[in-house]
Protein backbone atom coordinates (compact mmCIF):
# COMPACT_ATOMS: atom_id res chain seq x y z
CA UNK A 1 0.00 0.00 0.00
CA UNK A 2 1.08 3.56 -0.57
CA UNK A 3 0.02 6.98 1.39
CA UNK A 4 0.64 10.00 0.27
CA UNK A 5 1.50 12.57 2.14
CA UNK A 6 -0.51 16.08 1.13
CA UNK A 7 -0.64 19.89 1.30
CA UNK A 8 -3.59 21.58 -1.23
CA UNK A 9 -1.50 23.86 -3.56
CA UNK A 10 1.73 22.36 -2.79
CA UNK A 11 4.48 20.80 -5.15
CA UNK A 12 2.51 17.68 -3.41
CA UNK A 13 0.02 17.93 -6.36
CA UNK A 14 2.25 16.60 -8.78
CA UNK A 15 2.44 13.18 -6.66
CA UNK A 16 -0.92 12.55 -6.16
CA UNK A 17 -1.64 13.13 -10.32
CA UNK A 18 1.10 11.00 -10.33
CA UNK A 19 -0.69 8.38 -8.25
CA UNK A 20 -4.20 8.93 -9.87
CA UNK A 21 -2.41 7.86 -13.48
CA UNK A 22 -0.85 5.11 -12.12
CA UNK A 23 -3.77 2.72 -11.22
CA UNK A 24 -1.94 1.77 -8.51
CA UNK A 25 -3.69 1.68 -5.00
CA UNK A 26 -3.29 4.55 -3.10
CA UNK A 27 -4.07 6.62 -0.19
CA UNK A 28 -3.77 9.88 0.84
CA UNK A 29 -3.50 12.15 4.41
CA UNK A 30 -3.67 16.06 4.22
CA UNK A 31 -1.40 17.94 6.19
CA UNK A 32 -2.06 21.29 7.17
CA UNK A 33 0.45 23.39 6.23
CA UNK A 34 -1.28 26.74 7.69
CA UNK A 35 -1.49 24.83 11.22
CA UNK A 36 2.32 23.95 11.16
CA UNK A 37 1.36 19.99 11.48
CA UNK A 38 4.40 19.58 8.86
CA UNK A 39 6.88 20.54 11.86
CA UNK A 40 4.58 18.08 14.68
CA UNK A 41 6.55 15.11 16.61
CA UNK A 42 4.13 12.66 14.32
CA UNK A 43 4.99 13.96 10.78
CA UNK A 44 9.09 14.53 11.51
CA UNK A 45 9.05 10.89 12.06
CA UNK A 46 7.42 10.59 8.72
CA UNK A 47 9.27 13.17 6.77
CA UNK A 48 12.44 14.95 9.59
CA UNK A 49 12.27 17.30 6.63
CA UNK A 50 9.10 18.98 7.49
CA UNK A 51 7.72 19.30 4.43
CA UNK A 52 5.41 17.57 1.87
CA UNK A 53 5.14 15.18 -0.08
CA UNK A 54 5.80 12.20 1.53
CA UNK A 55 5.34 8.73 0.26
CA UNK A 56 5.23 5.74 2.75
CA UNK A 57 5.77 2.43 1.05
CA UNK A 58 6.24 -1.00 2.14
CA UNK A 59 9.92 -0.70 1.84
CA UNK A 60 9.87 2.80 4.52
CA UNK A 61 9.35 6.68 3.07
CA UNK A 62 10.25 8.64 0.27
CA UNK A 63 10.59 12.16 0.39
CA UNK A 64 11.40 14.63 -3.05
CA UNK A 65 9.37 15.38 -6.48
CA UNK A 66 11.40 13.87 -8.79
CA UNK A 67 11.93 10.49 -6.79
CA UNK A 68 8.32 9.54 -5.79
CA UNK A 69 7.59 10.69 -9.29
CA UNK A 70 10.12 8.40 -10.78
CA UNK A 71 9.05 5.49 -8.31
CA UNK A 72 5.79 5.11 -9.32
CA UNK A 73 6.64 5.03 -13.06
CA UNK A 74 8.67 2.48 -12.11
CA UNK A 75 5.95 0.39 -10.05
CA UNK A 76 3.58 1.11 -12.43
CA UNK A 77 5.14 0.16 -15.84
CA UNK A 78 1.86 -0.35 -17.32
CA UNK A 79 0.87 3.12 -17.38
CA UNK A 80 3.69 4.04 -18.86
CA UNK A 81 4.51 7.16 -17.31
CA UNK A 82 8.54 7.18 -17.82
CA UNK A 83 10.96 6.08 -20.64
CA UNK A 84 12.22 2.77 -18.56
CA UNK A 85 13.78 1.32 -21.36
CA UNK A 86 15.60 4.13 -23.19
CA UNK A 87 18.42 5.25 -20.32
CA UNK A 88 18.93 8.93 -22.55
CA UNK A 89 14.73 9.71 -22.81
CA UNK A 90 15.01 8.59 -19.01
CA UNK A 91 17.73 10.54 -17.77
CA UNK A 92 16.35 13.50 -19.94
CA UNK A 93 13.03 13.51 -17.67
CA UNK A 94 15.35 13.27 -14.47
CA UNK A 95 16.50 16.57 -16.16
CA UNK A 96 13.58 18.34 -16.62
CA UNK A 97 12.31 16.90 -13.40
CA UNK A 98 15.78 17.92 -11.63
CA UNK A 99 15.43 21.45 -12.84
CA UNK A 100 11.71 22.18 -11.93
CA UNK A 101 13.06 20.88 -8.22
CA UNK A 102 16.29 22.85 -8.31
CA UNK A 103 15.47 25.84 -9.74
CA UNK A 104 11.60 26.54 -11.26
CA UNK A 105 10.42 25.59 -7.43
CA UNK A 106 13.06 27.06 -5.70
CA UNK A 107 12.64 30.22 -7.66
CA UNK A 108 8.74 30.77 -6.61
CA UNK A 109 9.67 29.28 -3.08
CA UNK A 110 11.39 32.61 -2.76
CA UNK A 111 8.08 34.58 -2.65
CA UNK A 112 5.94 32.56 0.23
CA UNK A 113 9.54 31.44 2.34
CA UNK A 114 11.67 34.14 1.91
CA UNK A 115 13.16 33.22 5.93
CA UNK A 116 14.04 29.89 4.81
CA UNK A 117 17.36 32.30 3.17
CA UNK A 118 17.65 35.77 4.99
CA UNK A 119 16.10 36.85 8.52
CA UNK A 120 15.52 40.58 7.42
CA UNK A 121 12.16 41.66 6.51
CA UNK A 122 13.70 44.01 3.96
CA UNK A 123 15.66 41.55 2.27
CA UNK A 124 12.90 38.85 2.14
CA UNK A 125 10.49 41.38 0.36
CA UNK A 126 13.57 42.08 -1.91
CA UNK A 127 13.29 38.11 -2.54
CA UNK A 128 9.63 38.54 -3.70
CA UNK A 129 10.38 41.45 -5.78
CA UNK A 130 12.75 39.13 -8.15
CA UNK A 131 10.18 36.27 -8.11
CA UNK A 132 7.99 37.56 -11.11
CA UNK A 133 10.98 37.68 -13.41
CA UNK A 134 13.08 34.51 -12.39
CA UNK A 135 9.95 32.37 -12.56
CA UNK A 136 9.19 34.55 -16.63
CA UNK A 137 12.54 34.00 -17.05
CA UNK A 138 13.05 29.71 -15.88
CA UNK A 139 9.09 29.21 -18.38
CA UNK A 140 10.94 31.23 -21.33
CA UNK A 141 13.80 28.88 -20.84
CA UNK A 142 11.01 25.78 -20.27
CA UNK A 143 9.20 27.15 -23.75
CA UNK A 144 12.47 27.63 -25.82
CA UNK A 145 14.74 24.69 -25.38
CA UNK A 146 12.80 21.58 -23.01
CA UNK A 147 8.97 21.37 -23.54
CA UNK A 148 9.17 19.28 -26.79
CA UNK A 149 5.05 19.57 -27.62
CA UNK A 150 2.52 18.33 -26.93
CA UNK A 151 3.79 16.78 -23.70
CA UNK A 152 6.88 17.63 -22.07
CA UNK A 153 9.03 15.13 -23.54
CA UNK A 154 7.76 15.26 -26.92
CA UNK A 155 4.71 12.44 -28.12
CA UNK A 156 4.55 10.30 -25.02
CA UNK A 157 2.65 11.39 -21.21
CA UNK A 158 5.12 11.15 -18.68
CA UNK A 159 5.47 12.16 -15.27
CA UNK A 160 7.37 15.55 -16.38
CA UNK A 161 3.61 16.82 -17.10
CA UNK A 162 2.11 15.98 -13.37
CA UNK A 163 4.90 18.86 -12.23
CA UNK A 164 5.16 21.23 -14.91
CA UNK A 165 1.30 21.62 -14.89
CA UNK A 166 1.61 22.58 -10.88
CA UNK A 167 4.74 25.30 -12.01
CA UNK A 168 2.16 26.96 -14.55
CA UNK A 169 -0.41 26.65 -11.92
CA UNK A 170 1.43 28.70 -9.57
CA UNK A 171 2.43 31.49 -11.65
CA UNK A 172 -0.26 34.03 -11.17
CA UNK A 173 0.27 33.52 -7.63
CA UNK A 174 4.11 34.60 -8.53
CA UNK A 175 2.69 37.64 -10.44
CA UNK A 176 3.53 35.90 -14.07
CA UNK A 177 0.62 36.49 -16.36
CA UNK A 178 0.34 32.47 -17.55
CA UNK A 179 -0.94 33.72 -21.02
CA UNK A 180 2.89 35.20 -21.72
CA UNK A 181 3.64 31.83 -22.19
CA UNK A 182 1.70 29.84 -24.83
CA UNK A 183 3.28 26.05 -24.96
CA UNK A 184 2.76 26.08 -21.20
CA UNK A 185 -0.86 27.63 -21.02
CA UNK A 186 -1.99 24.85 -23.63
CA UNK A 187 -0.49 22.73 -21.46
CA UNK A 188 -1.83 23.39 -18.96
CA UNK A 189 -5.40 23.51 -20.26
CA UNK A 190 -4.68 20.12 -22.06
CA UNK A 191 -3.63 18.69 -18.49
CA UNK A 192 -7.16 19.85 -16.92
CA UNK A 193 -9.08 17.78 -19.36
CA UNK A 194 -7.51 14.42 -18.41
CA UNK A 195 -9.36 12.58 -15.40
CA UNK A 196 -6.47 11.85 -13.13
CA UNK A 197 -5.93 15.43 -12.94
CA UNK A 198 -9.64 16.53 -12.40
CA UNK A 199 -9.78 13.32 -9.76
CA UNK A 200 -6.69 15.56 -7.95
CA UNK A 201 -7.97 18.69 -7.97
CA UNK A 202 -11.23 17.61 -7.12
CA UNK A 203 -9.11 16.33 -3.74
CA UNK A 204 -7.04 19.33 -3.52
CA UNK A 205 -9.34 21.78 -3.52
CA UNK A 206 -11.89 19.66 -1.10
CA UNK B 1 31.85 9.20 -26.40
CA UNK B 2 30.80 11.42 -23.80
CA UNK B 3 32.39 14.59 -23.12
CA UNK B 4 31.64 16.74 -19.54
CA UNK B 5 31.79 20.57 -19.69
CA UNK B 6 33.24 21.47 -16.33
CA UNK B 7 34.37 23.65 -14.30
CA UNK B 8 37.27 23.99 -11.06
CA UNK B 9 35.35 24.37 -7.60
CA UNK B 10 32.18 23.42 -8.68
CA UNK B 11 28.87 20.82 -8.47
CA UNK B 12 30.34 19.33 -11.85
CA UNK B 13 33.03 17.81 -9.79
CA UNK B 14 30.76 15.02 -8.77
CA UNK B 15 30.18 14.05 -11.91
CA UNK B 16 33.65 14.12 -12.71
CA UNK B 17 34.18 11.81 -10.13
CA UNK B 18 31.68 9.54 -11.07
CA UNK B 19 32.90 9.19 -14.86
CA UNK B 20 36.46 8.52 -13.33
CA UNK B 21 34.40 5.65 -11.14
CA UNK B 22 32.53 4.58 -13.76
CA UNK B 23 35.28 3.07 -16.64
CA UNK B 24 33.83 4.57 -19.60
CA UNK B 25 35.71 6.62 -22.16
CA UNK B 26 35.07 10.34 -21.83
CA UNK B 27 36.92 13.80 -22.17
CA UNK B 28 36.09 16.88 -20.26
CA UNK B 29 36.33 20.66 -21.10
CA UNK B 30 36.84 23.07 -19.00
CA UNK B 31 34.81 26.49 -18.57
CA UNK B 32 36.38 29.25 -17.15
CA UNK B 33 33.27 30.73 -14.50
CA UNK B 34 35.58 33.83 -14.01
CA UNK B 35 35.55 35.21 -17.26
CA UNK B 36 31.72 34.22 -17.80
CA UNK B 37 32.45 31.40 -20.53
CA UNK B 38 29.75 29.66 -19.07
CA UNK B 39 27.15 32.41 -20.80
CA UNK B 40 29.12 32.43 -23.98
CA UNK B 41 26.70 31.99 -26.83
CA UNK B 42 29.04 29.02 -27.74
CA UNK B 43 28.46 27.41 -24.56
CA UNK B 44 25.37 28.58 -24.34
CA UNK B 45 24.32 26.13 -27.42
CA UNK B 46 25.57 23.25 -25.49
CA UNK B 47 23.20 24.39 -21.99
CA UNK B 48 21.28 27.08 -22.44
CA UNK B 49 21.06 27.48 -18.98
CA UNK B 50 24.38 28.82 -18.43
CA UNK B 51 25.46 25.98 -15.88
CA UNK B 52 27.68 23.39 -15.33
CA UNK B 53 27.92 20.69 -15.79
CA UNK B 54 26.68 19.36 -19.08
CA UNK B 55 27.77 15.71 -20.19
CA UNK B 56 27.41 15.31 -24.30
CA UNK B 57 26.53 11.95 -25.12
CA UNK B 58 25.48 10.64 -28.55
CA UNK B 59 21.98 11.01 -27.85
CA UNK B 60 22.29 14.42 -26.90
CA UNK B 61 23.03 16.81 -24.29
CA UNK B 62 22.51 16.31 -20.51
CA UNK B 63 22.02 19.00 -17.76
CA UNK B 64 21.67 18.50 -13.93
CA UNK B 65 23.79 16.73 -11.82
CA UNK B 66 21.11 13.80 -10.38
CA UNK B 67 19.70 13.45 -14.14
CA UNK B 68 23.84 12.81 -15.60
CA UNK B 69 25.06 11.00 -12.46
CA UNK B 70 22.01 8.30 -12.96
CA UNK B 71 22.87 8.13 -16.77
CA UNK B 72 26.27 7.52 -15.91
CA UNK B 73 25.58 4.46 -13.46
CA UNK B 74 22.82 3.11 -15.75
CA UNK B 75 25.57 3.42 -18.70
CA UNK B 76 28.03 1.68 -16.85
CA UNK B 77 26.52 -1.35 -15.36
CA UNK B 78 29.39 -3.19 -14.50
CA UNK B 79 30.77 -0.53 -12.34
CA UNK B 80 27.68 -0.88 -9.89
CA UNK B 81 27.31 2.48 -8.72
CA UNK B 82 23.56 3.02 -8.49
CA UNK B 83 20.96 -0.01 -7.44
CA UNK B 84 19.99 -0.18 -10.76
CA UNK B 85 17.79 -3.60 -9.69
CA UNK B 86 15.61 -2.01 -6.78
CA UNK B 87 12.92 0.39 -7.55
CA UNK B 88 12.96 1.47 -4.19
CA UNK B 89 16.61 1.16 -3.39
CA UNK B 90 17.03 3.49 -6.50
CA UNK B 91 14.92 5.90 -5.31
CA UNK B 92 16.06 6.48 -2.26
CA UNK B 93 19.50 7.45 -4.24
CA UNK B 94 17.23 9.34 -6.32
CA UNK B 95 15.82 10.98 -3.06
CA UNK B 96 19.14 11.46 -1.86
CA UNK B 97 20.77 13.38 -5.11
CA UNK B 98 17.28 15.47 -5.27
CA UNK B 99 17.63 16.76 -1.76
CA UNK B 100 21.28 17.63 -2.53
CA UNK B 101 19.94 19.29 -5.91
CA UNK B 102 17.52 21.32 -4.52
CA UNK B 103 18.55 22.19 -0.67
CA UNK B 104 22.21 21.69 0.25
CA UNK B 105 23.36 23.46 -3.11
CA UNK B 106 20.61 25.41 -3.40
CA UNK B 107 21.37 26.61 0.61
CA UNK B 108 25.46 27.25 -0.47
CA UNK B 109 24.80 29.04 -3.83
CA UNK B 110 22.88 31.85 -1.37
CA UNK B 111 26.59 32.72 -0.45
CA UNK B 112 28.23 33.08 -4.13
CA UNK B 113 24.99 33.80 -6.12
CA UNK B 114 22.74 35.84 -3.98
CA UNK B 115 22.22 38.10 -7.02
CA UNK B 116 20.49 35.20 -8.70
CA UNK B 117 17.15 35.77 -5.99
CA UNK B 118 17.72 39.83 -5.10
CA UNK B 119 19.06 42.71 -6.28
CA UNK B 120 19.75 45.25 -3.23
CA UNK B 121 23.09 44.70 -1.82
CA UNK B 122 21.89 44.41 1.77
CA UNK B 123 19.25 41.56 0.68
CA UNK B 124 22.73 39.79 -1.04
CA UNK B 125 24.48 40.14 2.27
CA UNK B 126 21.22 38.96 4.30
CA UNK B 127 21.41 36.25 2.15
CA UNK B 128 25.39 35.30 2.88
CA UNK B 129 24.95 35.45 6.71
CA UNK B 130 22.25 32.78 7.09
CA UNK B 131 23.93 30.41 4.95
CA UNK B 132 26.70 28.99 7.76
CA UNK B 133 23.30 27.97 9.62
CA UNK B 134 21.66 26.74 7.06
CA UNK B 135 24.37 24.64 5.65
CA UNK B 136 24.44 23.01 9.26
CA UNK B 137 20.94 22.43 9.93
CA UNK B 138 21.42 20.69 6.26
CA UNK B 139 24.50 18.15 7.51
CA UNK B 140 22.40 17.54 10.79
CA UNK B 141 19.64 16.12 8.45
CA UNK B 142 21.99 14.20 6.53
CA UNK B 143 24.06 12.81 9.27
CA UNK B 144 20.95 11.90 11.54
CA UNK B 145 18.14 10.42 8.73
CA UNK B 146 20.16 10.03 5.46
CA UNK B 147 23.71 8.65 6.18
CA UNK B 148 23.94 4.58 6.34
CA UNK B 149 27.14 4.07 6.43
CA UNK B 150 30.08 3.58 5.74
CA UNK B 151 28.81 4.62 2.50
CA UNK B 152 25.51 7.41 2.11
CA UNK B 153 23.41 4.20 0.71
CA UNK B 154 24.54 1.83 2.97
CA UNK B 155 27.38 -1.00 2.53
CA UNK B 156 27.47 -0.06 -0.84
CA UNK B 157 29.12 3.02 -2.74
CA UNK B 158 26.82 4.84 -4.98
CA UNK B 159 26.92 8.15 -6.47
CA UNK B 160 25.46 9.61 -3.88
CA UNK B 161 28.96 9.46 -2.30
CA UNK B 162 30.62 12.02 -4.98
CA UNK B 163 27.95 14.11 -4.35
CA UNK B 164 27.98 14.38 -0.93
CA UNK B 165 31.87 14.49 -0.91
CA UNK B 166 31.23 18.22 -3.11
CA UNK B 167 28.83 19.18 -0.59
CA UNK B 168 31.22 18.69 2.33
CA UNK B 169 34.05 20.19 -0.25
CA UNK B 170 32.47 23.38 0.46
CA UNK B 171 31.85 23.59 4.15
CA UNK B 172 34.68 25.23 5.08
CA UNK B 173 34.32 27.96 2.43
CA UNK B 174 30.31 28.55 3.51
CA UNK B 175 31.47 28.90 6.92
CA UNK B 176 30.37 25.60 8.87
CA UNK B 177 33.97 23.55 10.69
CA UNK B 178 33.49 20.03 9.06
CA UNK B 179 35.12 18.34 12.06
CA UNK B 180 31.27 19.26 13.47
CA UNK B 181 30.14 16.43 11.73
CA UNK B 182 31.86 13.73 11.77
CA UNK B 183 30.28 11.20 9.48
CA UNK B 184 30.74 12.99 6.78
CA UNK B 185 34.17 14.07 7.30
CA UNK B 186 35.04 10.85 7.65
CA UNK B 187 33.20 10.13 4.49
CA UNK B 188 35.21 12.88 3.09
CA UNK B 189 38.22 11.49 4.03
CA UNK B 190 37.38 8.09 3.03
CA UNK B 191 36.71 9.53 -0.50
CA UNK B 192 40.02 11.13 -0.90
CA UNK B 193 41.40 7.49 -0.86
CA UNK B 194 39.81 6.80 -3.51
CA UNK B 195 41.75 6.46 -7.17
CA UNK B 196 39.08 8.27 -9.06
CA UNK B 197 38.36 10.66 -6.73
CA UNK B 198 42.13 11.48 -6.19
CA UNK B 199 41.92 11.71 -10.35
CA UNK B 200 38.97 14.13 -10.43
CA UNK B 201 40.59 16.27 -7.60
CA UNK B 202 43.69 16.67 -9.68
CA UNK B 203 42.25 17.55 -13.16
CA UNK B 204 40.37 20.17 -10.34
CA UNK B 205 42.96 21.75 -9.44
CA UNK B 206 45.25 21.29 -12.10
N1 LIG C 1 12.56 19.42 -2.80
C1 LIG C 1 11.28 19.06 -2.18
C2 LIG C 1 10.59 20.33 -1.72
C3 LIG C 1 9.39 20.07 -0.86
C4 LIG C 1 8.77 21.37 -0.36
O1 LIG C 1 9.48 22.39 -0.23
N2 LIG C 1 7.46 21.34 -0.07
C5 LIG C 1 6.78 22.55 0.42
C6 LIG C 1 5.41 22.70 -0.26
S1 LIG C 1 5.55 23.07 -2.00
C7 LIG C 1 6.56 22.43 1.92
O2 LIG C 1 6.28 21.34 2.43
N3 LIG C 1 6.66 23.55 2.64
C8 LIG C 1 6.36 23.58 4.05
C9 LIG C 1 7.36 24.38 4.83
O3 LIG C 1 8.32 24.91 4.25
O4 LIG C 1 7.17 24.47 6.04
C10 LIG C 1 10.41 18.29 -3.16
O5 LIG C 1 10.59 18.47 -4.37
O6 LIG C 1 9.60 17.46 -2.76
N1 LIG D 1 20.80 22.21 -10.66
C1 LIG D 1 22.05 22.29 -11.39
C2 LIG D 1 22.85 23.46 -10.87
C3 LIG D 1 24.05 23.77 -11.71
C4 LIG D 1 24.77 25.00 -11.19
O1 LIG D 1 24.18 25.87 -10.56
N2 LIG D 1 26.10 25.09 -11.44
C5 LIG D 1 26.88 26.23 -10.99
C6 LIG D 1 28.24 25.77 -10.45
S1 LIG D 1 28.09 24.83 -8.93
C7 LIG D 1 27.15 27.17 -12.16
O2 LIG D 1 27.36 26.73 -13.29
N3 LIG D 1 27.17 28.49 -11.91
C8 LIG D 1 27.51 29.45 -12.90
C9 LIG D 1 26.60 30.65 -12.87
O3 LIG D 1 25.68 30.70 -12.05
O4 LIG D 1 26.85 31.56 -13.69
C10 LIG D 1 22.82 20.99 -11.25
O5 LIG D 1 22.63 20.30 -10.26
O6 LIG D 1 23.59 20.62 -12.15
Amino acid sequence: MLTLYYAPGTCALASLIALEESGLAFEVRKISLRDGEQRSPDYLKINPKGRVPALVTDYGVLTETPAILTYIAQSAPAAKLAPLDDAFEFARLQSFNSYICSTVHVNHAHRPRGSRWADEPAAIEAMKAKVPQNMADCFTLIEQTMFKGPWVMGEAYSLADPYLFVMTDWLPSDGVDPARFEKASDHHARMLLRPAVQRALAYDRA
